[in-house]
Formats: structure tokens, sequence, C-alpha cells
């Protein structure tokens, strides 16, 4: 049995952006913590939905037809196969909640690539 | 596509203590709110790992050899098949992350089983 994980100590471990660090894991689901400010790729998952939990600050997920403002406390999920590009003026402290294997770039791949599978 | 969820804005539709309500879907996985003040009932669930994050307020999950304290911002991974017993001394605010079809009492039943699947 892992020890409980404190969300805010987590955050502390880590400064880069846009570089989920997976926290926890429930079956084969896993829970990332990211710190995003500016703007992400357009990108979609093919074989999963995506959930998005804003722990603190502000959020924008932009989708191809409309954009959904997220603030802490709020959490969206991203229907899998649906484009979508995360932003946030200021940073912002996410956590992600999808599937383990799900590479945070999705079918776009390019220079916001981050390691997948990173525990903290 | 759902909408977004406002955690607060759900916890304010319901008072009942032990009954989860679901709130998200991500695939197969079910987010569900619960307040819990007071003693649940030991039991465990065979088939899967289940999570607890704690909204706001404090609670315990007692285990057979030991005892783990969760506070606001705080998250536990229970393994699937270990039996524990939730408890709150006050209200407390969780919400629960396990695959669809899981009971609240797991293999113990009795007067606290909630309906599951009752998403608000």
């Amino acid at each position: 049995m892992r020890a409980k994980v404190n969300l805010a100590e987590k955050f502390s471990l880590f400064d880069e952006l846009w570089s989920p660090k997976v926290i926890a894991q429930m079956n084969h689901v896993q829970f990332k913590l990211v710190k995003i400010q500016g703007e992400f790729t357009w990108h979609s998952h093919e074989d999963t939905d995506e959930v998005f939990m804003v722990i603190s600050g502000d959020m924008v997920i932009e989708f191809r037809d409309k954009t959904v403002e997220l603030s802490a406390g709020e959490m969206f999920v991203i229907p899998k196969g649906v484009e979508h590009k995360p932003y946030a003026e200021t940073q912002c402290q996410v956590m992600i909640i999808e599937p383990e294997g799900v590479v945070n770039t999705g079918d776009a791949g390019g220079a916001l690539t981050a390691e997948n599978d990173v525990w903290i």
C-alpha cells in the first residue's frame, strides 16, 4: 500500500511546465500533476477520455467549436478523439486523470511532448 | 460533451451522508462526491482499487493494521481486496474515484448500502 499523497507537497517538488508527474495509480488509471502556463499544442487522444481538474489558478480548454474556462475546484472530461488545446494566462496547477500510457501531446507529438510515466 | 463540473456547486445539491453521487465519468471510471460523518462499515472491493480524495474537512481510513488520516488536498489509493473502514468525526467532503458499478459497502452490504450510479 502506497503512502497518502498531499497535492501541495507534490506540486512543490517540480517547476517544469507542461510536464505531467504521476502521483498515484488506481488500477490502470494514473493521477498526474502538471503546471501549465501559455499555450499548448492542438491534439487529441484517440483511445481515451481525459480529465482535467484545476487545483489552483485558472485555465482554458479550447475546442474547435467552443472554449471552456476552468478555475480551482472545477473539472472537465475531454471525450476521446476530440481535439483540444489547453491554455493558461498565468501559472495554473492541474491534476490530469487518464489511463497509464497516455502521452501529453496525444496524436500531435512535437517539442512539448513530455517523458511519460514519471513518478514523483 | 458534458458541461464542466464545479465541485462546490455539486456538493450543495445534497445533504445525505454516505451516499455517493456521480458527477463525471472518464471511460468506465466514475467520479463521485460523498459527504461522510461518523463510522462506516468494514468492507473491501474484491475487483478494484478505490481512490479517496478529501475536498474539505478531515477523515480517517482504518485498515486492519494501520490508520491513515486525510485532510483537504490529500488522497489515498485503497488497493483492491483490502479491508477498510472510513470514519469522520465532523462532516467531511470526499471525492471517490473508482470504476462504474462499484457499490459503496463492497462485500459487506448492510444498512449503509447506497443506491449506485446516481448522477447529480
